[in-house]
């Protein structure tokens, strides 16, 4: 039998509905695009499109799986949202009260799925342009911090911009905007270069998310719009229902994340 | 006075909201955005966002006034979309039944507002590109074709990608693609350049749409997703009611055409 890092993104997802693998997706399937998920009751979903929608970066839609189905219809036709991701949290209230590895006793519960793009595609964008992501060198998460940067409210959805953090040489800084403009459908091109005071960041070194990592002498901070900020946000209102992939295990898509480049 | 075309876009919305003015926009805020405006029930709502959403070159939402406000609070903060247009059109079950200079009796009615981007903006770009734009030319309307491309199917909402068309001289094909590229958010890069037969038009000399422009001997038609894509689909499906801007009589952003450039 093959490695699962040879498998193709429906043979994963296959593995993942009959609950044969449960395991961080980080690494499988390299070349497609990867999702973060959330799902909401119907009614709060246009509110949360829209919030989406006005805050492209933080919010980045790949695809939505309406009320009536469990298809992924443009990132993975033939998949069932329910099933397909290694494992799945569900808040209640706001308030995470269990891990499951699939989601059939929610089918025909009203829930609208979100499909939202996940850093990994512009990472990958990054090494392979030679430049450096300095959370995979030093094998932790990626830091993250909330900001002082509003996102346009809507409806009842409103909260601070969470960011990412990638230190880069300042030789590579442009480079890197450059590079990773290319995907807007994965948060885009950097929110912001340099003083991490300027966007309410206090400490560099203390991350509100994920790990610290190195900032070598001289190099500078890039921040980009974080995947965070979507969740964060939708858990603010402590819906009566919302169903997320647990960290790291996420979505494999049928899309490369070249398909997602947008020249 | 100052004549209109001297006038800021807040001066002659203040104008149209009065019924001062009733025009079509077309030259006037130069450098401005226009928009065209649909109005929707708030029930079909979130499948018109979502075919927007998964339609994005035909459908650039710009901004969306939602049920319980008259703001279009990211393209101008403080004006009235119930007011601010020259002129409406009223549609109820996809039949036209008015034409009217404002909207004050269809407020608290629960219609959401989107504005979608509209091709002035990167014919702008064109034509400060130095790229010619035939229809301004030869003082008519663009040409526009219903094509064979299906539109993403969202919800109730499905329908063919309406086209417009611009010839371009072949040195000058390259150019175009590359400045309106720049232009995602109204409409952006070509869907297609060249034989009009692939996207299923049979007779370039008679639109569907628009007027008939010359094509010089050489030249290549070039097709750009068209704004009548998103009214022709909500039309389709014969709501209730429909509000749109009368033809060529748009709504005029605060944001202004470079604003909306990614790169």
């Amino acid at each position: 039998m093959r490695s699962e890092t040879s498998k193709s993104p429906s043979e994963l997802r296959a593995l993942f509905r009959r609950n044969k693998l449960v395991a961080p997706t980080a690494g499988l399937a390299k070349g497609y695009a990867q999702a973060n998920l959330a799902m909401l009751p119907r009614e709060l979903a246009f509110d949360f499109m829209l919030f989406a929608q006005r805050n492209p970066k933080p919010c980045p839609v790949l695809d939505v799986i309406e009320a009536d189905s469990c298809e992924p219809t443009v990132v993975a036709p033939g998949a069932d949202i329910y099933t397909d991701i290694p494992l799945y949290r569900i808040y209640q209230h706001g308030v995470l009260t269990a891990e499951v590895k699939d989601l059939k006793n929610f089918r025909k519960k009203g829930l609208v799925g979100f499909l939202l793009g996940c850093s990994f595609s512009f990472e990958t964008a990054l090494l392979n342009a030679g430049l450096p992501v300095r959370h995979i060198e030093e094998n932790c998460n990626v830091p993250m911090y909330i900001t002082n940067m509003a996102c346009t409210p809507a409806g009842i959805f409103h909260g601070p911009m969470v960011v990412s953090m990638r230190p880069m040489p300042p030789s590579m800084v442009v480079r890197s905007t450059l590079v990773t403009a290319r995907f807007p459908a994965v948060h885009g091109a950097p929110v912001h270069i340099g003083d991490p005071g300027q966007i309410g960041i206090r400490d560099i070194n203390r991350p509100d998310f994920g790990d610290s990592v190195t900032i070598k002498p001289g190099e500078v901070p890039v921040f980009w719009a974080c995947g965070v900020t979507p969740q964060a946000v939708a858990m603010a209102v402590k819906p009566e229902i919302m169903i997320t992939h647990a960290p790291g295990h996420m979505f494999i898509c049928d899309v490369r994340d070249e398909d997602l480049a947008v020249f």
